[in-house]
């Protein structure tokens, strides 16, 4: 480790102290602005009611300190020409990342209606939070911003996310101290052990106390001084505290802070870089403490506002209908003594304007914080080489998950140079059947290694964590600043990142409807470990709701898959690793599947996303299927496959149709989905009439929720998952949730009229199955030999 | 803060030292056993494979650390008397903690069938991972166990959530370094600022680095001791570590540790207890460095698994089919010299139990781990004295939840002595009005305490942390162990504890089944600040999708209710506090709300669940709709009667029937929800072929999903949240999602057959009304008088 410099450079001169303060003052008039002002914005009059917005909304507590850190990032970026971001961990200081941008130029160049002169301010004010405007958060219509911070904890996942494999980018990232007592923020300080200081850029966290949240302490602002410094220190980083609230003071401590740390990653960078990988780094992390709304009111109606919790929303509640409000504001924004920073057009004076950066320096213009700019197609390989022959259906077994890791080890190789390709994911690369990805790349890691460790490497692109949370904001940052990548999960466990998701799928939904945004890469999820097959663990890993979850968002942003066998997962993974701004689910297994296509069935089926398996159906030709076995996902489809064989041996009279979805969305109509089926390919599909037997993967309603509206929906009739798990086999799982092959076919024969009394024999014999699978899996522990043993083709 | 011994008193004699061994040891041949055995339990002949089970599956790599800790808390419980239950975070290690509860007689007691010999060692031995048996976690079938363990991340904040107003319990928490990476672990940490030692009790963390997770080393085992040291200290606590390989001297400084351990929490409580509380106590934490399946193999084929991730789960996978690993399983088993553990009969020999303590004392039948055994009925006020009075509906406008805040003052106020009730939240107990508690309690605060502060105290009951998780941690442990309470959350917000609240249902559904597990209170969620009203927010707060992932759960455990005003919201409270074993989804505002029914009225609607509120219609009796307009949820109840006036005035002659649902599972059928609606019942209330327009709170297909069944469904026309959402006013919100008075009326003559030229007439008023509205607020910014003015009977 080699020694910091403890001094940095700058001892700031007295005219850029004042030009530091003129930019942090404007941004603060222009911040405060923006949550009150309709007209008057440079209060050329005096502030009449009139002048005031009908409804405050916004934030202003945190404003003051993301101006100030929004200001210093200028200097520091223009003075070291840096290529630099910043994620704005408390989103609800809008106004003030708003304010950054309008006053760098970077504002009017997207929205050139909201140019930096009076009529631009003017409708930078009062646009904000009013109908048709713009959002009181910090979104996807914010210039420079990979990050929405309504739902708080997620900065610093995405700042690492973004400096990963951008070893020239500097990340700062502010984080709120009510922020700060997430869990997912929490866990993402531990980030820092995944970092390469080699091929990744530098975070810089700069942890704001501003001391309160909405009506509470934070609980680090109130940890005695030397208890945080063990916490940060104790987190892997070297501690520089700024704290005050006498601004020129600020200024000069904050800017000497800023040098120490950049100083300090600059050495750390070049130290590893020349010199290789030593010691894990101790990056630095700024502490700032100031007060919360600071330089606005101290006071309102006698209580203390400045300072406190009061100031986190809007601090002068009344201000068009009581008169002392009113002028309470104006002595506020007249503090800031608008006219020294702006002229009489309202452009900012060439003192604010001195520490701002040029061109793509700016933070509201870096490319890197609009990653559909920089964002390559990954190199994808032919299919061909990683297809698994398929003679005849189910026949042969494979691990469809294994197949698709040879897939990936091929995208891994060939990213090698460009290293814009990682998977994360909870410590499962390998139990999840991946491993073959560790022939091109390790495992992030920047620990001590020991010799029985495996695959870790200082400069992998696999990223493990027992944290999904920051294994999706690792991701996420990584994909808006214009990478491609994998999350692979438990099925089950991937909930945990339910409300991440969330916001993600919000956050392109915006983004597509802003022509300026260009598109990224999609974010793909591998749910494997699913519900049916928790051999080793039982019913907290059985919960297939993840797909329902995120059948509820935007549509055009949302696509599910189920491919059903090696063969249509590779298909699957290669659609989705090129589409751009979606959000994927396959859900795929990672235990032997039966191979029911080869790769040109595959990829034929995949493109249809749902259809006739007619090799398996017993329609003969007709085209009037008796009734239909429809499936979706691996394990009901062996389960439908088994069920269409009993009822071709022993009820071949009746004609059935196997029916396989891959593509769940398929089913939905048209005008909800862009991939819902027309009705007439619906009813060619499915029929208008016949009793459709659908085995699905996950709860079975979502089916319904899906098809409602089809005409055959009255005889649709849906097994799935229905609670009812624990630790078991594999085909006792599905005998308990009545998915299993013997049910399927009493289904087929309860709910198809006229079979007769052949039908009535073969009904019986599925019964005594079931009776004689639960006999024998007490006694046995395993699974009965006619299902264990089972084949289409046996 | 007062001094603390630095050494404590156990220097071990040599007699208990071999007899805490000899626990161990016991404890951890029967967690082996567990894992590999069919028969020959007491290995009276040689191991063969026909003894062995057919299916090898559960996790040993954790169990030899959590019987450290298991044979060691009976030592100290048994020494001084504790009042203690365990928390085991790693619960993949189920074999040790059945090993644990069947070692001290408390399994036997709740399991008869599986007794202290030989006969019931064979069961405990077949029973585990195996079909019919019992499962390979922690689990509610677990005497001693309020936590599951599965999904890694809330045992700390499970554990505190436990202490919590139970002042003479210890409550023991094993953390694993893998849990240790997530985030609710992570931020749970800080719950100890929220830890008063006067009325709660003490968690003891164990800190337990084995090293290793499934396939990768952990973060914290990896820190270097220093930098871990500083990670504790910042998280306020005073650690204590153990580290080695070496049993007997593990054993002896492992004593050492728990003695140091429990004597600082005996003085920081006494101190507390007798002096008055000064500065916030530094709990100790233990550190426990063993290795990963310590005492298993240590090699196999040639490759090192002690001590490695490879013993996570079964390290002698081939043991039935390779002799050389049937063989070393046998070494391995007779390692533990089980002739000295067991006697003939296979009883424990009397030195394994000498560390045992007696009767509820010990861990497997302390009545704190089987919550409903201790719980009461919460003290409940009249709501006459709570209700707001309604001389006629739709006239005065109350805020629900501050209303419920009243009741709620009420409950901590009387529960005060017993102190059985919490109420918690991310820090919006005051943002969501129900600030009257905070004149029977305060926020619970251990740290400085400032003059700005508001009502915080260090004895408060009113649990306020910026993490969902944690919250619901505290909520979780607080209710497992027999007490009351409410998480009151921002609804969009409360997607970060989907999983957890799954794994909550999944456990009262499994403990619904097991008689010996008493009713505990239901986890209650008061969900305000919603979707409808994010007029400070915007998009990324709009989310009313936690009531479709509730409702895939086990349908015998979850309810959902939306009250549509005031009085509707006391009934459901009232209701939902004095229930037990489910998980209640209360969706209400916090915004001024029309009152529509007065107490008597709302008692009477909310034990329907669902009713026709005639008042609003216009069947004038004739019980003959010609269209159903159902609401469900305050905004769209709103939007419904201001629909329904519009018709009485405009189209009086179409018969009108208005209905509000409550509780939202009375649409399901009756074999789906035990509150679900008997189809004649739903057919009299729906019609079974009028037009029914239903304006719901959520994503509007959950009512399809609902009611597919049902008759009229064909005729359903749900209006709902469709993600379109920005920051803008209340009704713009309704507009924009189709959901408004005038979208509503439109439906209603769009489906409504033969309503004439009377209806085109005022369709083409209501679309006008609309373009009326887009052009006012993007003027004005507000909502147009006729909307902002409007009531029912105005």
């Amino acid at each position: 480790m080699p020694d910091v410099p403890t001094s940095a450079a700058s001892g700031l001169a007295a005219d850029e102290l004042h030009a530091l303060d003129a930019h942090w003052r404007a941004a603060n008039y222009l911040a405060a602005g923006q949550i009150y002002l309709l007209a008057n914005p440079l209060l050329t009059e005096p502030l009449r009611p009139d002048h005031i917005k009908p409804r405050l909304l916004g934030h202003w507590g945190t404003s003051p300190g993301l101006n100030l850190v929004h200001t210093h990032l200028n200097r520091v970026i223009k003075a070291r020409d840096l290529d630099a971001i910043c994620v704005w961990g408390p989103g609800h200081g809008g106004p003030a990342v708003l304010a950054g941008s309008w006053l760098d130029g970077s504002y009017a160049e997207v929205y050139p209606d909201v140019g930096r002169d009076a009529a631009g301010m003017a409708r930078l004010f009062r646009q904000f939070s009013f109908p048709g405007g713009v959002p009181s958060h910090v979104a996807p219509e914010t210039p420079g911003s990979i990050h929405e911070g309504g739902e708080l904890g997620y900065s610093l996942a995405h700042a690492y996310g973004a400096a990963l494999d951008n070893p020239g980018l500097l990340v700062a990232c502010v984080i709120g101290d009510g922020e700060a007592e997430t869990g997912p923020l929490a866990a993402s300080w531990h980030a820092n052990k995944f970092l390469d200081p080699v091929h990744d850029g530098a975070v810089l966290p700069i942890l704001h106390l501003n001391g309160y949240k909405i009506a509470n302490p934070t609980v680090l602002a109130r940890l005695p001084g030397p208890e945080l410094d063990d916490l940060l220190r104790g987190y892997g980083h070297e501690p520089i505290e700024v704290s005050g609230d006498e601004p020129l003071q600020v200024h000069r401590d904050l800017a000497r802070a800023m040098d120490q740390a950049l100083d300090r990653i600059a050495l750390l960078q070049r130290t590893a870089r020349e010199e290789g990988v030593g010691e894990r780094p101790r990056w630095p992390v700024i502490v700032l403490r100031t007060p919360k709304g600071w330089t606005g009111p101290a006071e309102v109606d006698g209580v203390p506002v400045e300072a406190t919790w009061r100031s986190h929303q809007v601090p002068l509640p009344g201000v068009r209908e009581n008169p002392e409000h009113l002028r309470q504001l104006e002595r506020w924004l007249r503090s800031y003594r608008p006219e020294e920073l702006f002229d009489d057009d309202g452009r900012p004076r060439p003192e604010v304007l001195a520490c701002v950066p040029d061109g793509r320096r700016r933070l509201g213009a870096n490319p890197h914080a609009n990653g559909g700019l920089l964002v390559r197609d990954l190199p994808l390989p032919d299919l061909e080489r990683y297809a698994v022959p398929v003679e005849k259906p189910g026949v042969t077994l494979h691990e469809p998950t294994r197949v698709l890791g040879d897939l990936l080890e091929r995208v891994m190789e060939d990213s090698g140079d460009r290293r814009d390709f990682r998977v994360v994911g909870p410590d499962e690369t390998a139990s999840n059947r991946l491993q073959a990805l560790f022939r091109a790349t390790g495992k992030a890691w920047q620990e001590e290694t020991l010799t029985t460790d495996e695959h870790l490497n200082r400069h992998g692109r696999v990223m493990e964590i027992l944290s999904e949370h920051v294994c999706q904001g690792w991701l996420e940052g990584y994909l808006l600043t214009g990478r491609h990548g994998l999350f692979s999960c438990y099925e089950a466990f991937v909930h945990i990142v339910d409300s991440m998701v969330n916001q993600h799928i919000k956050w392109l939904k915006v983004s597509r409807a802003l022509p300026w945004r260009r598109p990224v890469a999609s974010l793909n999820y591998l749910l494997t470990s699913h519900v049916w097959r928790q051999d080793h663990n039982g019913f907290s890993h059985q919960d297939p709701g993840f797909v329902d979850h995120v059948l509820n968002k935007s549509p055009e942003v949302v696509r599910v898959y189920l491919p059903p066998d090696a063969n249509t997962l590779l298909c699957v993974a290669d659609h989705v690793l090129r589409s751009r701004d979606y959000v994927n689910v396959v859900v795929a297994g990672k235990q032997p599947c039966f191979d029911w296509l080869d790769l040109d069935q595959a990829r034929a089926h995949c493109a249809r996303g749902a259809g006739s398996w007619d090799w398996a159906g017993t329609e003969n030709g007709t085209g009037e299927p008796d009734v239909v076995l429809a499936c979706a996902g691996d394990v009901p489809t062996q389960e439908v496959l088994a069920a269409a064989g009993i009822l071709r041996r022993h009820l071949p009279d009746v004609a059935v149709r196997v029916v396989n979805v891959v593509d769940m969305t398929r089913l939905l109509p048209r005008k909800e989905h862009p991939h819902g089926m027309p009705d007439a390919e619906f009813d060619a599909l499915f029929t208008r009439d016949r009793p459709v037997i659908f085995a699905y993967h996950g709860y079975p309603w979502l089916v319904h929720r899906l098809a409602y509206r089809r005409t055959v929906h009255p005889e649709l009739h849906v097994r799935g998952y229905l609670e009812s798990g624990t630790t078991t086999t594999p085909f006792d799982m599905v005998v308990r949730n009545d998915l299993d092959r013997y049910r399927l076919v009493m289904d087929v024969i309860d709910r198809t009229p006229g079979l007769g009394v052949r039908a009535v024999a073969v009904r019986q014999r599925m019964q005594d199955a079931r009776t004689r699978h639960h006999a024998w899996i007490r006694e046995h522990g395993t699974d009965m030999p006619e299902v264990a043993e089972w084949s289409w083709s046996g």
